[in-house]
């Protein structure tokens, strides 16, 4: 039972009812601090509503006393973006849970924002069709949170961001405006606010609903595990296969010291015969086997050593090498993880100049380099340094932008990085989103202190 | 030679040159009004900027004298957007033609925005890759238009609009500031301001470079014409093969009315032995030959009478009955075009409660309906109407918006559709969309009149 303290509270409650406005301390714990822990802020209060309309109620209760409003969905970001600072009603979308039928003619679902993927996953696998995206998350992260981070993962190079999924959204405004772009593939009536809000990150609205573009579900798979001098011949490899490989569906890349972390973790042996510097994981999919197209396209790009996978369980064991990195990783000590993104032909560059810099800036520190090659997207982490001293990672971040790259590739800004913001944005282009920010949500009640500086 | 007659002009020729300044009424001309002759006004002066710093220049000598701006691409458009309403400068962006080399590791090129759709098919194709979006107008419509309008075709059911296609692109917003997201299929570093102006009808920002993804180059196609009772029966066909062919690349569909037109005006026989009310045209593509997977599809769907093409004259020959239907109809009179788009599941009901509108407004017109069954893209085509009556392109739009579709689903909103805007989008959406324009474009200067009521 909630004990109103305040008018705002009661506002609250009228919006949602008592029952879903929590302020309990242990009943706000969860909903107060993310997974990894960086994270932590007091919630004025949590509330849960069921629908559009509600979370419309909810803003205005929060506009009418100059609360502002902290977006939470599966709460697995990396940036801080969905924790309270301190002070801010969380809106959760743990109750917008409504997920329609598959329209297999259109090859669209509609999800409530509180819907995982995995969710969508298993409805769109049903009707034969697939989500298009995954990661590891996906027990957790929502939909409505995959739509608001622009989520990607290893399937991008094959089917884009979440933005390329992302038919249409419902969503509320600031001013408890609902929009919606439900179905329509095409629909070119006006500017498309749907794409303003994907990545936004809950600071220009809160999206309540998404409408999903599916992709074929392809059944057959093959991975090949390929060891590589360097990563411009990773890159290179990439370019020579790419056109050859309609079925291309990831293609990752790891070095042999993240290699021999993993193993040392997992205590396995060598998955491949000789040891190189960096290696790239190619994984086909189709809905005929392809593996004598993935082995063609290798033998015209002068590959004689692949560790080719073409069964489950053999492809998973391959995969593993690559997903362990993570957990391997936090076994091995605290990493500073950045997520960056380059241009593939500077990769290579990037590479040697964040070892220079972390050798200049922590001679003892271990760099540890992963990522989605296909779409220049690297997981960059440096064990052995201090939690909160973060000379290295502005360093990190300041050679990606150098290397005409991304601060952020998948992660998105939050809290953590807004301040680096403008080391990938020219002033005109922070003003622009200063005065989008600014003609939507004057007030400033909408998320904070993420994303802009 | 310009002959300087006033400060504009001046301003013009300081930023771009004079001999780029055009202002004889013989040169101007063919800016002047479009392909259709629809749309007609005289602009102040015609200006092609190399590049994007002359671009901002442009912008500035326009604001300090007051002139409003119609951006101008291949000229291609439906709507009028394009086309000088009267007494603005009109930039061209006939001089931005640089086209880069093909990133075949990222899948990318960068073009300028005055490349034509057929010069990126091409670069692709030489590459191993292909562009992804076509249409008839390729050897005139260019990339920064084909960005500002979103466009679509007949590969945007398995590809996307060009919003999917774009990674980032290149453009001066109207105070000159010059935005890029130049190169990352990954990149959560702000709000996506190439994501806003696609689709914007030049109303937000001046687009004048795009960096187009590519995909896979899918050699191997076949095509399926099939007759069926209902477009009904057309949505369930698709909803049943679409699962089983991730290879499906086109679905559109025709009326046996539309195909009558067709046969009469190109005075051939009809491709089918028994004729339908509607025709269902399929396309697969692949890297090794569909038939079987197109032919096992439609037999699980309980086809049995399909004219399939496996090869390219047959193929051209099929797709011939649904491309023709632009010019039968205009031999036929002088059509109204609606362009819209409504949900599949309410295909059948959208085209009945037209053709009942149109029963009741002009008894004598004739209703065509043919398009894009992919992505519930309807053309409506009604011929034997007066030119200047627009009773029934309401009607018909308020029918679409009626069965939850869109005013516009592919050819965007122009000065034809601003005044309809309301149909399909709320009070709040419409109040967001002029806020942001007013954010961006604090003084109107970028094509007024156009999109926003």
């Amino acid at each position: 039972m909630l004990h109103v303290t305040d008018d705002l509270l009661e506002g609250l409650a009228a919006a949602v009812g008592e029952r879903q406005v929590l302020v309990d301390d242990d009943v706000r714990a969860p909903f107060e601090s993310d997974w990894t822990g960086r994270y932590r802020g007091a919630a004025r209060a949590v509330v849960r509503p069921a629908d559009a309309h509600e979370v419309a109620a909810v803003l205005a209760a929060c506009r009418a006393h100059g609360a502002p409003v902290v977006p939470q969905g599966g709460n697995t970001g990396m940036v801080g973006a969905g924790v309270p600072r301190g002070g801010e009603v969380v809106l959760s979308t743990a109750r917008l849970t409504e997920l329609g039928p598959v329209d297999r003619a259109s090859a669209q679902v509609t999800a409530g924002a509180g819907v995982t993927l995995a969710r969508v996953q298993d409805s769109a696998r049903a009707a034969g069709l697939d989500a298009g995206v995954d990661f590891a998350a996906r027990d957790s992260a929502t939909v409505g949170g995959l739509a608001a981070t622009n989520a990607g993962g290893i399937r991008a190079m094959r089917y884009g961001t979440v933005r390329a999924r992302v038919a249409g959204l419902q969503a509320v405004l600031a001013d408890g405006s609902i929009i919606e772009r439900p179905t329509l593939l095409k629909d070119n009536a006006g500017y498309d606010l749907s794409a303003l809000l994907v990545g936004s990150e809950g600071t220009l609205g809160i999206i309540t609903a998404v409408r999903w573009r599916l992709v074929p579900r392809l059944t057959s798979r093959v991975a090949a595990l390929i060891g590589l001098r360097s990563l411009d011949q990773a890159a290179d490899l990439l370019a020579d296969v790419r056109p050859r490989l309609p079925s291309l569906d990831a293609a990752e890349f790891l070095s042999d010291e993240g290699l021999q972390l993993v193993l040392d973790h997992l205590g396995l042996p060598a998955p491949v015969p000789t040891r190189s510097p960096v290696y790239v994981l190619l994984e086909c999919a189709a809905l005929a086997d392809p593996t004598d197209e993935l082995a063609e396209a290798l033998a015209q790009a002068g590959i004689e050593d692949a560790v080719v996978a073409d069964d489950s369980a053999e492809r998973e064991r391959l995969w593993r090498f690559r997903e362990a990195h993570t957990e391997a990783l936090s076994a091995a000590g605290v990493p500073h993880k950045m997520d960056v993104g380059v241009p593939l032909a500077r990769l290579a560059e990037f590479a040697e100049r964040v070892r220079g810099e972390v050798a200049r800036l922590a001679p003892d520190a271990r760099v540890i380099l992963f990522g989605h090659l296909g779409d220049g997207n690297v997981h960059v982490n440096v064990l052995d340094l201090e939690p909160g001293d973060d000379a290295v990672d502005e360093a990190v971040l300041r050679v990606a932008a150098a290397c005409d790259g991304t601060i952020s590739a998948e992660h998105g800004v939050g809290v953590l990085k807004a301040r680096w913001l403008e080391l990938v944005r020219s002033p005109g282009e922070l003003r622009a989103m200063a005065q989008i920010k600014r003609a939507l949500d004057p007030d400033g009640l909408l998320n904070p202190g993420v994303m802009l500086p």
